[in-house]
């Protein structure tokens, strides 16, 4: 999760200029209409330490009316609290209807840092997460909005800034030696971190993980997810109130996208709408722009390599199949990717009794009568067998949002759906290993046009390709936040460049190869290959 | 939980004949609209060796069209299940669109008998049950019904059931060395089932205990829940696909039940209605029924009791404050059921330093502007000290569910979220302690007359309170469901029987003390005193 997130991303001079001030008076705006709507809003603010929680959080209080906040600066706890049920700090400050509660640093301590210092066993983890849960929940169904934020820096950041402090003599007194002791300490945070966003991530109170390198760009992206969160809710709000449905149904949400948006091209857009649009792309993640496809391998390389690896997997699946270790191996990628000849090289040396390649097309009558996770559930390998999806699960936040083909409530719930489940299967020992092959758009054309002018390619190639191409945009941004949301410790995503076929294919034995030998080995890979 | 349930509930034969056969055509009708609907049906049994499951499954399945059901039978894992998740083995099984699966025994297993056998770690427990509440939400959250029966049988039934079973040479061949194991465990198995109830009672899948004594009844309870589920989830669908919503709004529920019912007065009903009045009768549990509230105490022995027990607590207040244990105890009760005479007897020698009685009235102006727990938290009492409520929270799910002060949605929400809070206080360490004062609708009538005609006393009765008493047996009703669905381990409550109110008193002491010194000592009582 935390790996997948681009920490270099800024926002110009121009921009910030443009949107902070607009943004700030709009959240003043909110703030009014917060009050009159009764809506008792809480924000919080976690964050590695020298990440800018404060600073941030200063410059979002300018705008408001004081008489309508407070900020819940959280520290160690007092006799006060430690006398009482953990949660008994936090029900105090809960804030009254139509006003708004700042948390600076929150419930997430005891998750958090604490955990530094005491350990925690497994159950009373299950039990703090728990309550926070409820916690959230609870003051959500009363009509609560809940936003959080979570400040992100690197180790080297953190420790530039730290050095930087203390190099300056008005501020070194901030530095202590426990600031350092927990710098040296960030990794292990850090899974910490990613375990708390996992399970606490929820429809009713969602985190914002805000890349926190550059801080304009910190600011603005955490005006923008207020504004948005603010309003999507008043809108809700005055919606029900005047009864009418507040969700936008399938048929709107495709036509958010026409299928005619040419590459490049963006509609005329002015005023808010210009506005909206920085904000999209402010609070958009982006994964796929850092990826180098650039990447290859030469062909002598790719001849030796080859063999020895498929000859090493090959020994791989006898292991696995006396350790009784079963094997998820799943690839999406973009139309003509390559995923066809990833499988066959991963595959050509394998027993052909210990796996089972499924290709996923659209669902048939008797799949599109149950559950849509049904058919990969029953499809689910015997312990110590190797089943790879040519598509899989994640149609259901790919194809099937971009073409409205079910509710956005459906796409949005089932990342979290997705995650439950290859938790469940990561629990009873499953390797799960995915892949996202990537190629760019303009590859892309080349092998499209090269299968509708190769005969024995031309197969391959149809008219729903050509026009899935045209709503590359969409499935971009979809394709983001499917890799953000649903790469896991047990099952994270590993982005292939595929632009080289055989870099491409040695990449993806190498993977299988690392994850199945510390599968064997009783070891994890966190993060992926 | 378990201790508040009537098993000795039984249904007449008349009542039975005029029931069951039109329970069974209806379902018949029912299970068609099912499949017209497209909505699978997920139907679970539970309970204990003997408790007839197999017997009430068959009869229940009598009047169906067998090719929209199939019944799934849970027993041993085999290999196939073995060497895969868990869950697999449920996901296989879940019912396409428009048909029901009724699964005999079911993933519960992993939480009830398998305990017996295999200890699980208190974070494989909690993993267990996440599990099952993910599996469940996320067939729910997809248009599937749930529901889920568990058969209750006391362990003197099961006694008797298993002797009889042996008896007869036809049947003794099904009684194992392994049954009687299971009974010697009852009391064992009693926990884990109280345990699975509490933790995976949730609205997109109730559990619903059936009082299994008479089979008879048992029958129409599971027969007529049924019914009644299906009847609401498929209206609910008809209404969704109309655009109505189908949710009663506060005003339309307060006006189910008119002010100026008369006692023991019923309008005529007929036809459909009948059946819809004895369905409820027989859904309804009955906890105040059994309360025997002839119990007395003679002057004597109360005057020798009274000041004994009132010095034992003070002693304990004293240690409580030592060890660092908070104390909550709160009454609920019917006006005049003598609520302010034992908080009085309670307190009366005890260090004022060390208690506080908190008297809860309609919320006030900042009360109101928070969430309707949250005045509660802030009462908490710091570790060592007792709270005394006069009046709770479980005012959401009496006084406002009857008057319609909130909505239908908001009151049983609510009792899962005071579970969630007395837990949370409990996990501190927190002594609960919950007393229902009860007396009978003559012994009110005694007191208010008596109220009203003593001039001192005339203060203590107003309009407010006659209109309150016009509403009993609803007020009946909230108290009967909320002593069943908030009756924790850790949290139990007492009925105490006030028609006299020394035996209430001494009754209300006794009960404090016994559950402050299991404290003291390290005990828990489980079930209350």
């Amino acid at each position: 999760m935390l790996d997948q997130v681009d920490l270099k991303k800024k926002l110009d001079r121009k921009t910030y200029k443009e949107t902070a001030p607009a943004l700030r008076l709009r959240l003043a705006e909110l703030q009014r209409e917060v009050k009159e709507a009764g809506m008792p809003v809480v924000v919080v603010f976690e964050g590695w330490e020298t990440s800018g929680k404060g600073t941030v959080l200063n410059q979002l209080l300018q705008p408001l009316d004081p008489r309508g906040f407070r900020v819940e600066n959280v520290g160690r706890p007092g006799e006060d609290e430690r006398f009482r049920p953990f949660f008994w700090a936090f029900w105090r400050r809960t804030p009254a209807n139509g006003r708004i509660a700042f948390f600076n640093r929150s419930w997430y301590r005891r998750v958090l840092d604490d955990r530094l210092t005491e350990a925690l066993s497994p159950h009373r983890l299950d039990e703090a997460f728990q309550e926070s849960l409820e916690f959230e929940r609870q003051l959500a169904q009363e009509g609560a909005l809940l936003v959080k934020f979570f400040l992100h820096i690197s180790k080297k950041e953190q420790r530039k800034r730290l050095k930087a402090l203390e190099a300056e003599e008005a501020t070194s007194w901030r530095v202590t030696k426990e600031d350092w002791e927990r710098h040296e300490r960030y990794d292990e945070m850090a899974g910490y971190v990613e375990e708390m966003l996992l399970r606490t991530d929820r429809g009713e109170a969602p985190w914002t993980l805000v890349e926190s390198h550059d801080r304009e760009y910190a600011e603005v992206k955490i005006l923008a997810t207020l504004v948005k969160a603010l309003e999507e809710r008043l809108a809700a709000l005055k919606a029900d109130a005047s009864g009418k449905k507040h969700l936008p149904d399938p048929v709107a949400l495709s036509q958010e996208a026409p299928a005619s948006v040419a590459e490049g091209d963006e509609a005329d857009l002015s005023g808010g709408d210009v506005l909206r649009k920085e904000m999209d792309d402010v609070l958009r993640p982006t994964v796929l722009g850092r990826v180098d496809l650039s990447r290859d391998v030469s062909v002598e390389e790719y001849k030796k390599q080859l063999p020895r690896l498929q000859d090493r997997f090959r020994e791989i699946q006898y292991a696995l199949y006396r350790e009784r270790i079963p094997v998820v191996v799943l690839f999406e990628g973009w139309d003509a990717a390559g995923k066809g000849g990833c499988i066959k090289r991963l595959t050509s040396r394998l027993d052909p009794r210990g796996y089972e390649v499924n290709p996923v097309a659209a669902p048939n009558d008797i799949e599109r009568a149950h559950h849509y996770l049904w058919r990969f559930w029953t499809a689910f390998p015997k312990a110590g067998h190797v089943a790879i999806f040519d598509r899989s699960w994640y149609g259901r936040v790919l194809v099937e949002r971009v073409e409205g083909f079910c509710s956005e409530d459906a796409w949005r719930r089932a990342y979290g759906e997705i995650n439950e489940m290859e938790n469940q299967w990561s629990r009873f020992g499953t390797v799960v290993i995915k892949f996202w092959l990537h190629i760019d758009r303009e590859e892309q054309l080349r092998r499209f046009t090269e299968r509708s002018e190769t005969p024995e390619k031309m197969w391959k190639i149809t008219e729903e390709d050509w026009r899935n191409r045209e709503k590359w945009p969409l499935y971009e941004k979809a394709v983001e936040e499917m890799l953000w949301r649903t790469s896991t410790p047990c099952a994270p995503w590993t982005v292939v460049e595929a632009n080289s076929k055989e870099y491409a294919r040695i990449k993806v034995l190498k993977t299988v190869v690392a994850a199945t030998e510390a599968a064997l080995e009783g070891r994890r890979i966190p993060g992926g290959a």
